[in-house]
C-alpha cells in the first residue's frame, strides 16, 4: 500500500475554508502539521491557503524538512527572528485577508503576539477543521493503527507469560515497553498504567513499587506507537490470585457494559447514546459514582482525538471512525476494574480491531511455582 | 533533606498578585500545578487567592489527590460537568474580582469558554507569574536535578561502553534509556537524539536505521527523568572512526564557544551576552549560517524552561538558576557536532553540574576487535 496522500488531505482542509470564513488556515497544532504535512518535527507551523502551502520553521529543521516534505514550500526564521513575525510575513507576501488560526492549538499569548504583528489580514477564530479530517481514518491510517495494536499485543503476551509475583508495577511496565520495542514499536503510545489492587483505582495511576502479590488484581492500560506514529490503546485486568466476590461482580459488569456498548456502535449512532448504555448498566448495578470518566475516544496519531464518547458528546458515528470503549469501576482504597478495546465503525457496523481475550475466565493468570 | 515546600512557594505567589492586577489565580500549565501543589496528573487546575487553594479536577483522580495533596482542598466534577462551569462555580464562591489566568497555558478556547461561564469576575491576563519562581532552584530541586545529571551519565557509560559498529541509531536510543532505568531513572528527560553523520546535522533528528559505523560522527542529546519529575540534558558527539580535518575543526570551535560561554556565567550577567560569545565565536571560525538555535535553556520539571539564552533574550542570571550551555555546529548532509552541559549559577559564578568527558580527545571511542 502507498503512503498517505498529503495533498489531497489538504485540498479537503482548504474545501472546508469558505464555511469556516477564511481564505487561509494557519495550522499550529503539532498533529495536524504532521497530518497535513507528513512533518515529523515540532516548533512549524503550516500557513495554507488555496495557492500557498507554507511550512515555517526554524533552522534545526532545514534538512529535515527537505527530507520529510520534499514538494512544500518552507519559510526558515533565523534565531533572531520571532515566530509571529515569520507568519506576518507570509500572510503578507500570501495576501491573504481572512487568515483561520486553530483556537484549540494556539495559547492566548500566542494569539496576542500574532494579532499584534499581522496588520494585512485579520486573524479568524477556527475550531476543529482538521481534527474533523482526522476523525475518519483511511487505508493507510487504517493499516497503521492495526500495527499498532499488533504491536501492543505481542507486548502484552510477553507481559503475562513472563508475570512473577515479586515483580513491581514498575517492572511491569518496564518489560512491557522493552518487549514492545523489540517487535518494531518506537515506545509506547502513551506512559502505561500499571495497577496492583488499591493503585487500579487509580483510573491514571503511574506505575510504582507496589507487587503483583500484593492484590489478585492487576490493571494493565497501555499501548504502542508505529514509526508512522500511530497508536494503540487497550486495558485488561488480570487475576493473579484468589479474587473476592465483589471482584467477580464489578468484572463482570465491566465487561457487560463494555460488550453491550459496543454492540451499539454504528454509523448513525449517537456517541452519547453508546456511553448512555455502559453507564447505565453499571448504574443499574450499584456502581454509579464509581464511573467519573467518558466511555472512550478516538485516537490515531494522538492518543485522544475527537470522537469522545460522554454524556457530554454531540458526536455521530461515521465509518471509517476508529474509538476506544473502556468503561470502568473504581473502588477507592480497594481495587478498580476496566476493559478497553479498539473499535472501528465500518459501514453497517462495527469491528473489534484489538483481541485480547477478555473473557472472566481468560482474566486468570497462573504462576508457575 | 526533606521535600519541597508547597506552601512556602504558593506564598510567594500570592505575593506577586497585586503587581500582576488580580486577586486570585487561576494556573492550568500542567508544570506548574505540579510545582505548586505536589500533584503529578494532569486535566487538573489550582486556584489561588490569599484565603483559598482550591485544585479542580474529575472523579479519574479523587484517590490520587487525596494521596498526594492532602493539605488542598479539592473540587470534583464529575462526566457531566465541563471544566470551565466547575471552574465558574469555584470562583463565584470565592469572591474573586480580578481573576488572573494564564496566557501561555491556556488555549484561545479555553479562554472563551471560561469567559463565557464566569459572570462574577473579570478574567486578567498574565503571564510567567509560576515559571518566574520556577527559574530559581530551591536546594531540594538542585537535588533531584543533581540525581538526573547522574543518572544520564551513569546511562551514557553504558552506552559508550557497549557501542558496536552494527548499532544503529535506535539501538543506542533503547540501550541507553534501559540503562537510564536500571539505575533508577523513570524514563528519559526528552526523546533521546541519536545521529550518525548526516544524522547528527538535523539539531533534532529521530534515531533511525543508520549505523555507527556509517560515519566517524556520533552525536547523543539525552537526559533522565527522575521519579519526582525533574530532568536533564546533555549532549556529546564520539568518534568512532578515522575523522576529517573539517570534523576537527568544528569540535574544537564548538568547544571554545561552550567553553567561553560558560566562563561568562554569573549573577548580573545578561542571557543574550552569554549567548554572544559562543555565536561570535562560531562565527568568526566562519559557520554563523550554521549555528541556527539559542544557546540554551533552563530545565526541571519541564525540559525547555525559562530562562532563555538566544540573541533575543532579555533575562539576566540570578543564584539558582540552571541552564544548559549547548552551543553546535551543523553541515548539511554531511554531520553536526553539539556539546551541552547542564550549568548552575551560584552566589558568585557558577558550577559545572556535569563531568561526563568532553575534551577533544575524550571523544575518541575505541572498538574492540
Amino acid at each position: 500500500m502507498s503512503g498517505p496522500n498529503y495533498t489531497s488531505r489538504r485540498s479537503r482542509l482548504v474545501k472546508a475554508f469558505k464555511s469556516a470564513g477564511v481564505d487561509s488556515l494557519l495550522v499550529s497544532g503539532v498533529s495536524n502539521v504532521r497530518y497535513l504535512t507528513g512533518f515529523t518535527g515540532d516548533s512549524t507551523w503550516l500557513f495554507l491557503s488555496k495557492t500557498n502551502t507554507i511550512l515555517i520553521s526554524d533552522s534545526r529543521y532545514t534538512t529535515q524538512l527537505a527530507n520529510e516534505c520534499r514538494e512544500i514550500d518552507v519559510d526558515i526564521r533565523d534565531a533572531r527572528k520571532p515566530m509571529a513575525v515569520a507568519v506576518a510575513a507570509v500572510v503578507k507576501k500570501s495576501n491573504g485577508k481572512l487568515v483561520g488560526f486553530e483556537t484549540d492549538h494556539l495559547t492566548v499569548a500566542q494569539h496576542q503576539t500574532l494579532t499584534a504583528k499581522i496588520e494585512s489580514a485579520e486573524l479568524v477564530p477556527t475550531s476543529g477543521l482538521t481534527e474533523r479530517l482526522r476523525e475518519v481514518k483511511d487505508n493507510w491510517e487504517l493499516q497503521q493503527i492495526r500495527e499498532a495494536i499488533h504491536l501492543a499485543e505481542r507486548g502484552i503476551a510477553v507481559v503475562r507469560s513472563s508475570l512473577r509475583p515479586n515483580q513491581t508495577e514498575r517492572d511491569v511496565r518496564y518489560t512491557l515497553e522493552a518487549a514492545m520495542r523489540s517487535f518494531g514499536a518506537t515506545g509506547p503510545g502513551f506512559e502505561p498504567i500499571v495497577g496492583v489492587g488499591p493503585t487500579a483505582a487509580l483510573p491514571h495511576a503511574h506505575a510504582g513499587e507496589l507487587q503483583v502479590s500484593e492484590s489478585p488484581i492487576l490493571l494493565i492500560d497501555w499501548g504502542a506507537e508505529t514509526h508512522s506514529g500511530y497508536r494503540s490503546d487497550l486495558t485488561r485486568v488480570f487475576f493473579t490470585g484468589k479474587i473476592t466476590k465483589q471482584m467477580k461482580t464489578v468484572y463482570e459488569t465491566v465487561l457487560r457494559a463494555h460488550q453491550m456498548a459496543i454492540a451499539a456502535i454504528k454509523p448513525g449512532a449517537e456517541c452519547r447514546m453508546v456511553d448512555g448504555i455502559a453507564r447505565k448498566i453499571i448504574a443499574d448495578a450499584g456502581f454509579e459514582k464509581y464511573f467519573g470518566h467518558g466511555l472512550g475516544h478516538g485516537f490515531g496519531l494522538d492518543i485522544h482525538e475527537s470522537v469522545r464518547m460522554s454524556p457530554l458528546s454531540e458526536q455521530v458515528f461515521e465509518p471509517g471512525m476508529v474509538v476506544t470503549v473502556e468503561p470502568g469501576i473504581y473502588l477507592p482504597g480497594k481495587f478498580g476494574v476496566r476493559i478497553e478495546d479498539d473499535i472501528l465503525v465500518t459501514n453497517d457496523g462495527h469491528e473489534v480491531l484489538s483481541s485480547v481475550p477478555r473473557e472472566f475466565d481468560d482474566a486468570a493468570v497462573e504462576f508457575l511455582a
